[in-house]
C-alpha cells in the first residue's frame, strides 16, 4: 500500500468538468493515490468521455456538468479558461453547499473574479489553482499518473477565499507530488506572464521569423537543430488555448512584451555597434541568471 | 569490423586546431570509424591538451598550431572564430602543400574570406563547414563519438575552393554520420541567423526580462516549468563564443531581429486590440510550419 494513501479518502467524489491531460490526468492520480472514492468527468464530446472512462481517469461519465457535480464535494474546472462561465453556470444549480470547485487553469485574476462572482451566496467556496505542469500533447490519450509530481503548483487566495478549502486544495496537490506556492492572483498572472505566456508568443515570433526568412531562401527551414526545436518547442501546443490565455492575461502580457522588447532592443543595439563586452555582459547575465533559477535538465 | 571502416584511412594524418566539444567529438569519430591513421591536437592550455589525450580525442598533444599541422593531409579549425587568423597564421609555414584546411565555426562569410586570403597561392585548399551540432556543455569532457551522428554539416564552398577537397570533407562529414548541404557563405549565415542566433538573443532577452520583473516581485523565479527552460536552454552557452558569432554574422542577425520584431508587433497589437481570431491565426500557423519543419522531439 502506497505510503500515501489514506484511509479514508479525502473526497468521497470529485466531478472534473473537462477530462483532456489535466483532468485526465488529474483522475489518474487522485484514483491512484485513494484521494478520492469517485472520480467522474464530463466532456463535450462522447468520444472524450468514452476515451477517459476506458482509460481509468474516471470512474463514471456524465454528460453534463449538472449530472456530474451532483454531490460532489470537490469540482475541478479543467477546461479551456473561456467555458469557466458557462460550465460553472450549468453546474451551479447542482453544486451541493459546503463543497469545494477549484480550477487548473493558466491565468487566475479575471477567472477568479468570474468563479467568485458565480458562487456569492452559494454555500460553495473557490480555490483558485494552477499546476505549472503539462506538455504540448492534449486530450484524454496524453493522460499520465505522474503529470503533477515535481511540480509547481500554484493557489490564488483572495480576501474571499475560506481558509479550510483552501486547505484541502492545498493536501490535494501535495498529495499528488505538487509543491504548493500559494499567491495572489494578481501576483500570479505578472509573474506567468514572464515565464510562460511571453516566451510562447517568442516562439511562435521565431517560427514566423523563419518562415520569412525561409520565404526567401527555402534552404534555412533545413537549417533547424536542437536550438531552435527547443526554443520553440511550446508553440506546439494548443492555439485555442494559447488564444484564450493571451486574452485573459492581456495587460500583464503586455507589460512583459515590452520589458522584453528593452532587452532586444539593447542586444540589438549593442551588434549594431559591434560592442564586443556589452553583448558578452548580457549573454554572461542571462546565463549566470538562468542557472541560479532554473532546474537542471530531467 | 564497422563496415563504414575504410581499407585504408581517408586521411593519414589530421590536425586538430582546438579539442573542446566539436573538435574533440570528430577526433574520436574519426578514430572510431578508421577514417584518420593520425589525429593530432593542439590547445592553448596545457590541461586541455592532457585531458584530451587522456580520454583518446587524439592520438598525440602538440604545443604550437605550427608543429601540429606538420605533415597532416587533413587540418580543422575547431576554435572560436576570433581565433581563426591568429591560428591560421600560426600554421601556415608548416601546412603541407596539397592538403586541406575546414572548419567547424557557426558563421561562414567573413571567416571564410579571412582563411582563403590567408591561404591563397600556398597549395592548401579550404573548404568552410559548419556541423550543427553541439550542446550547452564544452570543453574536451564534453567529446561524444556520435555526436555528428543525424548532423546537418553545412559545407560553404565558394569560387575558390578546390572540387576535390570539397569532396574530401564531404566524404569525411558523411562518414561521421552527418548529412550534407552545400550552400554559399551567405546563405548559411542568412539562413542560420533566423535558426540558430536570432533563438539564442531571444533566449537571454526572455531570461534577462524575467530577471527585471522578478525585481519587483521574486516569486516570478519560482514559477519557470518545463516550457520556460526549454524555450531558454541555448542561453547557457558560451557567452565568449556567442559574442564572437554575433559579431561575425552582424549584418544577418541585424536582419533577422528587424523580422522577428515584425511578428511580435503584429501579435501584441493583437493582444492589445483583443483579437481573438488574429491571434489564434498566428499561433496556428506557427503551430503548423513547426510541425513541417521540425524533425519529432528525439
Amino acid at each position: 500500500m502506497d505510503p500515501r494513501m489514506p484511509e479514508t479518502p479525502l473526497f468521497e467524489k470529485v466531478a472534473l468538468l473537462g477530462i483532456g491531460l489535466m483532468g485526465g490526468s488529474l483522475g489518474l492520480a487522485l484514483r491512484a493515490s485513494g484521494l478520492a472514492a469517485e472520480v467522474v468527468g464530463t466532456a463535450r464530446r462522447p468520444e472524450t468521455r468514452e476515451t477517459a472512462l476506458r482509460l481509468g481517469l474516471i470512474t463514471e461519465a456524465k454528460e453534463t456538468p449538472e449530472e456530474a457535480v451532483r454531490d460532489a464535494d470537490l469540482t475541478v474546472l479543467a477546461a479551456p479558461l473561456r467555458s469557466y462561465e458557462s460550465l460553472l453556470r450549468s453546474a451551479l444549480p447542482a453544486l451541493k453547499p459546503g463543497s469545494v470547485v477549484t480550477d487548473l487553469g493558466s491565468v487566475k485574476t479575471e477567472p477568479t473574479r468570474i468563479c467568485e462572482r458565480l458562487l456569492k451566496d452559494s454555500g460553495v467556496s473557490f480555490v483558485g489553482g494552477h499546476p505549472m505542469t503539462g506538455s504540448e500533447a492534449s486530450g484524454p490519450e496524453a493522460a499520465r499518473a505522474d503529470l503533477y509530481e515535481g511540480a509547481v503548483w500554484c493557489l490564488t487566495p483572495t480576501d474571499a477565499t475560506d481558509s479550510v478549502a483552501l486547505a484541502k486544495i492545498q493536501l490535494l496537490a501535495e498529495s499528488v507530488g505538487s509543491r504548493v506556492i500559494a499567491l495572489s492572483p494578481e501576483e500570479h498572472d505578472r509573474a506567468v506572464a514572464a515565464t510562460s505566456h511571453l516566451p510562447h508568443l517568442a516562439a511562435v515570433a521565431l517560427i514566423s521569423a523563419l518562415d520569412v526568412v525561409a520565404a526567401d531562401a527555402p534552404v534555412a527551414a533545413m537549417l533547424t537543430a536542437g536550438g531552435f526545436r527547443d526554443t520553440t518547442r511550446v508553440a506546439s501546443g494548443s492555439p485555442p488555448m494559447w488564444r484564450d490565455i493571451c486574452l485573459a492575461n492581456r495587460d500583464s502580457i503586455l507589460k512583459a512584451i515590452g520589458i522584453f522588447r528593452e532587452a532586444l532592443d539593447a542586444m540589438e543595439a549593442a551588434v549594431r555597434r559591434e560592442d564586443g563586452p556589452a553583448l558578452e555582459a548580457y549573454l554572461e547575465a542571462a546565463r549566470s541568471y538562468r542557472e541560479k533559477i532554473v532546474k537542471p535538465e530531467p
